[in-house]
Formats: structure tokens, sequence, C-alpha cells
């Protein structure tokens, strides 16, 4: 039996058209009729979590909770939220919803170690927010791998690519927020890191494998992987 | 106020991820809180809606009515859905749910008039469901636009590019459906056609405007345009 998807999306939209994007193509299917029944709750309106967390902004967690508690009530036996920083609050939302909520960061940090045996220093790029709550640090860690974190200046240019007037979440051309996403990397990989997460779901939409010397890994793509392995049915061994 | 989107997709998975996307990005914003709130039911098991039509297969109706409640249920003001065949049964669904339904059909019908005033001949590309019940068909005669029909080779082409081992369905290469289609409009093209209509919501998944000698008139596109004009509060004249 398929399990229903439920995505608590809309932080931002593009990234949840990606990340919906990722699971259609991730699943093995002939026919619309194989593919899985995927509830999809896009509300941009959740207050935004970088700002929460470092500036006393609007609190997105009943907004966040509203929408996890509605795509339950409608049958979701498995959720997914495609945005890094909200995972700051995903122990508050899995203590109000009795489906399991996929967890982003942990799956990505557990992929690194299994799909990349060799690599111990794994750079971050991701928003403000996530790296001030430790997010991808402390996931890191507990699998026995390194974090090489941004500089200063790189977090700036991080987050002017990402919420900039020249920036993803504004529709920008791509160019323009690749260049400071490629600088940021670059100084990373000058100081060690043998791989880099694309921490944030934005971040995909502008950069892809091959674009710096490392493997890129995209947090919304293994948890693409993630959603399609917990809800299609078990291969039956041959 | 903006109005909540509903989407019943999942007719296919793909071209649902298309519509999608193509909102986000006919959305005017630049920041996630500006873009619209859409709900998403992809519900891929709904029975194929031209086997229905043509071959007595199992009912799609309770299953699109279903759907249709469900979002309106949430609290959709304005429900769009990304399968053209599937508007056979909008009169049906729009008799059981008080929230409107934009018609894909009759839209794009709408919109070639308007932006295309020197054409009247406007060739057909959709699934034999949609061409048998005549929803293009009647839809252009009512502005005025004489029908250019696929003749029965191009019809087997266009089903095989829809739904062929090496269809969009199935998520084959693209050059692969594309050779097919290519060549029915290029048919249609040499019987008078001025314009194309890609009439079915796979199609622009592996061709775009360019690809021939006329203007392609992509579906889901116009349904993009008419969610955002219904969904967005009207512009405050200067």
């Amino acid at each position: 039996m398929k399990r229903m998807v439920g995505i608590l999306g809309g932080m931002g939209p593009a990234a949840t058209v990606d990340l919906f994007d990722r699971i259609v193509r991730a699943t093995p299917a002939q026919t619309d009729q194989e593919h899985l029944h995927i509830l999809i709750d896009n509300n941009p309106a959740i207050p935004d979590r970088t700002e929460a967390i470092l500036q006393q902004g609007p609190d997105p967690l009943p907004g966040l909770r509203a929408g996890i508690q509605g795509l339950e009530n409608q049958g979701a036996d498995v959720i997914a939220i495609p945005c890094n920083t909200a995972h700051h609050y995903l122990p508050a939302l899995q203590a109000t919803c009795t489906c399991p909520i996929l967890n982003m960061i942990t799956e990505t940090a557990q992929a690194i170690r299994h799909r990349h045996g060799d690599i111990r220093k794994v750079g971050i790029m991701a928003t403000r927010g996530t790296l001030a709550v430790r997010l991808y640090q402390d996931a890191l860690k507990a699998v026995d791998l390194h974090p090489v974190m941004p500089q200063t200046a790189e977090i700036d240019d991080l987050m002017e690519a990402i919420y900039g007037a020249d920036g993803i979440k504004a529709g920008a051309p791509a160019h323009l927020p690749r260049a400071r996403l490629l600088q940021a990397g670059a100084a990373m990989i000058g100081r060690g890191a043998e791989a880099i997460i694309l921490g944030c779901t934005e971040l995909p939409l502008v950069l892809a494998e091959g674009d710096l010397s490392v493997p890129l890994i995209a947090s919304n793509q293994i948890l693409a992987e993630a959603v399609v392995r917990e809800a299609m049915p078990a291969a039956v061994p041959a």
C-alpha cells in the first residue's frame, strides 16, 4: 500500500514546486496511477523563520502547527516540510501530530555519511537562522562529520542571494544569486570543505552539481528521496 | 484580499508540478509572503479520463467530485484542474460546488481570440478523449475560430507521445515524444493551422514556443494566468 504524502510548503513557493518535482521524478512509475497521492499546503503567509529566530519576528509555530494538523486531518501518513530553517520547530510540531514528519536535516547528514564515505569536512550553505540554531552543525557531528562554517561576509552573501532584491525568493535571474553563492562556496572549499550542503531549499534552484569543485548536496533532493522511500510500498524481493 | 487557490491534480503529476510552477512564476511577488496560498490535491489514482470516455473505463467522476469537495472544505475560493480531458466533467463538478472552477478550455480559446486577433484557423493537439467530446472544437467555434483537427495517424501519434512506453506520462526522454508531436503539428500547419493549442497539460512538458513555425498555445500557461488573475487582489488604479 502506498502511503499518502503531506507537504507543508510555501517557504518559499518555488522551493515547494522544486520538492514536488523531485518527488515525481524520483517515483518509479510508468502511468499516472502508479504515482503517489500528495497533498500540498503551499502557505507562504507563514512568517519568516529566520526573522523569528534572530529578531523576535512573528512566530511561525502557530501557522506551521495548523498546516501540519490540516494535512493530518486530510489523511497524510507521512509529512515533509521543504524549509530547512523551519526544522528548528520540528520537535514542537512532531509533539502535536501522530504521523511522522521527515527530518530533512538528519536525512541529509546521514546521506552524506552513507554515499560519500571518504568525506569528513562538510561546508554548510544555509540561512542565518538555520546556522544560529546549529541544525546542520549538530546533525553532522552526530554522524562524525566536521562542519565547515561560512564566515561573516559569506553569510551576508548567502542571505543576500536568498532574500535580497536580486535574490532567489524575489525571482531574480539566476546568475545574480549564483555569483554570490559560488564565491561563498569557493571560500569554504578553501578552508577544507570536501562537500557542501545546499541547506536552504532555495539554493538548488540556482546551483547544481558541477558548479563547484566538490559535491553539492541538495537537501530537498535528499528529502524527496526520503519521501519516496517512506511512501512507496517496499519492493518485494525476487 | 488574496483568494485561496485549490488545484485538483495528479492527472498527471508532472503536469500538476508544471501548473504550480507556472502559477508561482506568474505571481507578482518579491517575498514569500506576497505569494498565493495554494492547496494541491495531487491524486493520480483518479481513473484515466480518456479511457472512461471512449472505452467505458472506470468512472473518474466520483474521484474528481471528492477532490473538489475536499479542496472546498479546506477553504479554496477558486479551483483549477490541470487536465484538459477532465473538463468533460466540469458541468457535473461545478453543480456540486459553490466556488468557481476555472475552465481551461474556454480560457484558452478566448486567450487566442484576444492575443492573436489575426488568427482564424487553430490546430488542436489533445487526447482522443478531449477530441471525442469536442471540448476545443466547440470552444473555438464559440469565439469564431476554426478548428484544424488532427487526422487518424496524427491522433495515434499524440496518444503514443502522451501515453506510450516512450511517452511523457512514462517519463521518457523528451526527444522521443517530441519527434511524434512535431510531425503531427507540421501536418496540421500544412492543412492551414495558424496556431496550435497544446490542449493536453502533458504537452508543454516537451514542446515550447519556437518548436514549430506557428504560435503554440499552452493551455496550462493560460490556466496559470487565469488563476493569478482570479486570486490576486485587483491592482488599485494609480
